[in-house]
């Protein structure tokens, strides 16, 4: 099952980027679920390009349509599918695409997995765009957990060698996580997210494209969520978080740098706090200990790389005649698709949380 | 199913550090394949115990008993399981640990998902030890890839801030996998390997301990395995590889450096070789592109934390009294336990890639 | 996952049926396989309501949208959704169900099950209506298998107690399984068709309903497709099969009967036949023997209960309430729904063999 | 995943009849449960050979030797691992079956599937002695739902022609299953069950066998525990009950009798009654709507062809050389397996239906 991921909630994604539609079907979310729609799709507008230089240029509405598991406003506890219609295909700007592999694209591979018989239009399912159910499901899930106390947000924390301010790790308010979600430009410190912005520009100006690594952060998940070995919570998020195209790296808590700390400095001790609390003075464990949550703020940092999609010629070959070509991928590009990408990681998150927490005997 | 992982083949792992033994269940390998059983306890030597200094002095055999799914030393097809009795537990070492919970350590998470019942002794299912059964069904996973040219290799890339060489991530033979695993400190640059060494002694003797990060190269997987989404090679390996104790982060290709380069940088061009093979000129990618591979090889890092287990004073709870406490672990720990995860990150990834690869048209 | 079956295809159904629409999504099907659209519709149309009198005055169209999976009539090997619109809901009808279990029916345990919170409007989920997508995704499976020589065929076995003749269950050819496909009555027998036929009419006009049996072949299946224990052909099929509403019973090759039978005589002798190929000379294992095909006909039989939904008034209960009332259906309903779900049957038994088939090695 | 059963329990089952051992791991049992091992063997050895002539003369001592996950008789919640060593094969009566297909048993269709690399000796992984460790599974679910007021028994309904009274199915008490239970030949009416041990001893002389029907009967399930499509009670309980050897049927309530009934004969009419409870006023839905429990009583009935192992000289296949051959099963058969398998039945019910019950949020 290559586009479902099956846990406790199944999330089963369909589409290609220039066929009729896009969309999910999310099985096994709890019944009597208030939905507010307005704020799904606020979500989804988070994920949707902008018209700011930053994103893609192509216009997607975005606007699912619920087929299904909800009724009036309410989860009915059966199936949720939604539909988003394509509409804005320019598919003769993809008709080169169809021979030549755009380096860094999944057009060879994908050519081989399927036989060439996959629809290579504007990357098919491949495409970035089938982030956007993603995102619907992660919104979904994120209202169910927010009425609960738990929330997750994330941020811009590098745009190539700029760098953002970190989440605090032990000390994440509700409202961090609200301003953050607020802003255009999702960083914490406003004057380096005017840099990196800058610096797409220009990388748009040039043809070339920037990566970036986005911080995620939820809190309020409470002590014993998740299981050791196959299905820690690591292991569920970093299953969906690969799903997400252009990622190339994950790691929680303090991550590669903990390699270059002792146990001693690194190891984060307990104590009970005024409330009465079990909680780490320190959070290089980043929420997670065997795979299971130790109520400490769960952190999570994603490598995105630089989009694949360049204007520059490239080498590369045609997949059909084996011959080498030089390819200029035309198309409306995103020349950083780091800021498009927040919600996604926020999304995922969130699809793995609610899927570990709905399980629990306190689940209510 | 917290530990079992679910795919084209399944690995279903029990058993407690402490408990009467642990084991391994292995379904839906193909049939008529010959086992070396002899270079299966080579591939388990590789993670037991050394007696070097730098792991745990715990005397484990780790012998596997193969109960099913072996015939004549052929692979009958039906579920593979084998078992490890456990002989060498002193279990009154860790007396004090039902009830401190150890820094870094799932024992307070591990009390509160499992409601106190789990068994804590040397750390229970959540026990390093717990990978013997996952090494037996990688080097299983091993033995079959590599009839079919399939080598899997990895090595120390750092301890501390102690670097190895890297691979040549675009030309990596046969000869270059089997020279590094068959080194006792597993790293290319030997004179670095004397450095961690020394290092690890060194925390060894201030009772403390040390992370770093293992590179693992698979060569020669033919372009068109796996899947996009949730069931691409890094989703799959990025499932199992969170499985490994004290893992933190994990990237393929350049991860998280490829968020500082430009997408004209990062992209690897296409060209037909030679051999008329299609191949990249550079490997950034890291033999995946789309969760398919690319015919390049893969290679992936991983993070591995310093080990948990020291024998300083560290500040913790009492999680049964719910008081501040003191511990001092004792037992017998490893400084380092990165060089005994070497063969563990080889392990899962022999498992993920037999696994995609068992279920295309070609396999024989 | 309620409504997703996951195996080596999978398929996810959503919708309720008075919602927006109702639809499936495939997951792994074979690229490249051509797709007759309007075979698929016969497919559909054969579950569609009949104006004759056999089923509900609903005129459902029925026409799947294919958002995805589907490039030039062929599959691309990524998910293929296909929608269907509601068109023809006239909720009023069902006014009353929302508070009065109708007998037979999912109300009650439903609303158990989803704290009351699922749409109850014509059965919801739960609706025989959701067979439609179910067909579809057999439909596709089915034009899969019969590329290869593989034909599924159904007939009605029985209304009440009038029973067709049986298929030769050593002897069935394509033609025999086209012919039965092409009656707008399904029985091998037609006078015995007739006398269904004028059964069911009577039952209608006394505001009552019937059940019966559908007895079900496959042909040209090769040996040594499934596997022992719980991924057998049986236990795929079940799964599957219990999936329709209405199922109460399930049998394979001489079912109940060969209690009854000596195990000389219910034995199925091997032979090499005039062909060079392994047969029995006769059938009572139905094809299967240890989960796995034997190269003989795959017979099943299956049991559907007299629709629940009838015009009389039945006592029940109010289970909002919680008070004993009186119900009378209204609604257009199936007097019998055993012709209906002839194709059903057929569906299931495509996708079981399909998703066993495409894993194994010589699958083309 | 031929022999896992993956489910919010999962099954994993390994072993072959000759091999070193067999043995079952259950993931995802809840913590802290208290098991009675005494108790458990009990339920074994009802499954055992019984020494009265009416199954084989192989003494099995079936000691199942708990590898993980119980610690002082309570469950840890992480995997249990069973291990029953094989002690008494002889090897020696099944040369011949190497070569030569018994028919009714998948020698053949074993052989073509893992391509003649299985273990046929005493049937390998397809042997009856594999529902040992699925007892055992069964045992311990069966333990933590009656400490909730769970039971479940059956008996056997027929044997060849000799019909059992059936279970009142409006009202069985715990009192009639613990009854059932206790039986050495688990009938109601213990001058049937005369009959039938006459009979089956008569067949064993005959060098021929019997088949029969088992009925099975779950009391005190909560309504709404369950879900439409795909994961009703009734398909998880089928997937596993076609896993056990010599099944051909599976009916629920009134199964393929409710096929002979007028809608408003077969409809179960509801009511509130004295206790304030919904029940219904007959049970041919069988405790089952829609997938979902009503909290009548879940009533099954299973049919059990006669064993395949006869002393009879029967004509068959040699499969390694494709020629016709005569062969005489020798060894140690069961004349009659239903007796044996009744236990079984009541092991997998209790698996389905704890798997089912520990997701909902009531469960305590």
């Amino acid at each position: 099952m290559s586009s479902i991921w099956n846990h406790n909630i199944s999330i089963s994604i369909f589409g290609e980027s220039h066929g009729a539609g896009i969309g999910v079907v999310i099985d096994n979310i709890p019944p009597g679920e208030q939905l507010n729609i307005e704020e799904i799709q606020h979500f989804m507008a988070r994920r949707a390009p902008k018209k700011d230089g930053t994103s893609t240029q192509r216009s997607e509405k975005d606007i699912p349509q619920i087929m299904s598991g909800v009724l009036n406003n309410r989860t009915t506890g059966t199936p949720i599918c939604a539909v988003i219609q394509n509409t804005d295909q320019h598919s003769q700007d993809y008709e080169n695409v169809s021979r030549l592999a755009r380096p860094g694209h999944a057009d060879y591979t994908g050519a081989e997995r399927y036989k060439g018989f996959n629809d290579v239009r504007g990357g098919g399912h491949f495409s970035g765009r089938l982030t956007a159910p993603l995102v619907f499901a992660g919104a979904v899930c994120a209202q169910i957990l927010e009425r609960r106390g738990i929330y997750t947000g994330a941020h811009i924390a590098s745009i190539s060698n700029i760098e953002d301010s970190n989440f605090d790790n032990i000390n994440i308010s509700r409202e961090d996580i609200l301003n953050i979600r607020k802003k255009h430009f999702p960083v914490i410190d406003d004057n380096r997210g005017k840099e990196m912005f800058s610096a797409i520009n220009t990388a748009r100006e040039e043809l070339d494209s920037l990566g970036g690594i986005i911080e995620c952060a939820s809190i309020n998940i409470p002590a014993g969520i998740g299981s050791p070995m196959f299905d820690g919570l690591e292991n569920s998020i970093s299953q969906l978080i690969f799903g997400i195209p252009a990622v190339k790296g994950l790691e929680f808590g303090n991550g590669f740098e903990c390699t270059k700390l002792l146990g001693s400095q690194n190891n984060d001790e307990f104590y009970i706090n005024e409330h009465n609390h079990v909680v780490t003075r320190t959070n290089n464990h980043g929420g997670i200990l065997g795979g299971i949550s130790s109520g400490m703020p769960i952190i999570l940092r994603v490598a995105i790389k630089p989009t694949p999609s360049i204007s520059q010629p490239q080498n590369t070959i045609d997949y059909s005649t084996f011959k080498n070509e030089v390819i200029t991928v035309k198309g409306r590009h995103d020349p950083c698709i780091v800021p498009r990408a927040v919600p996604c990681i926020e999304a995922v998150v969130n699809i793995a949380l609610l899927s570990h927490m709905t399980v629990y005997p306190n689940f209510n």
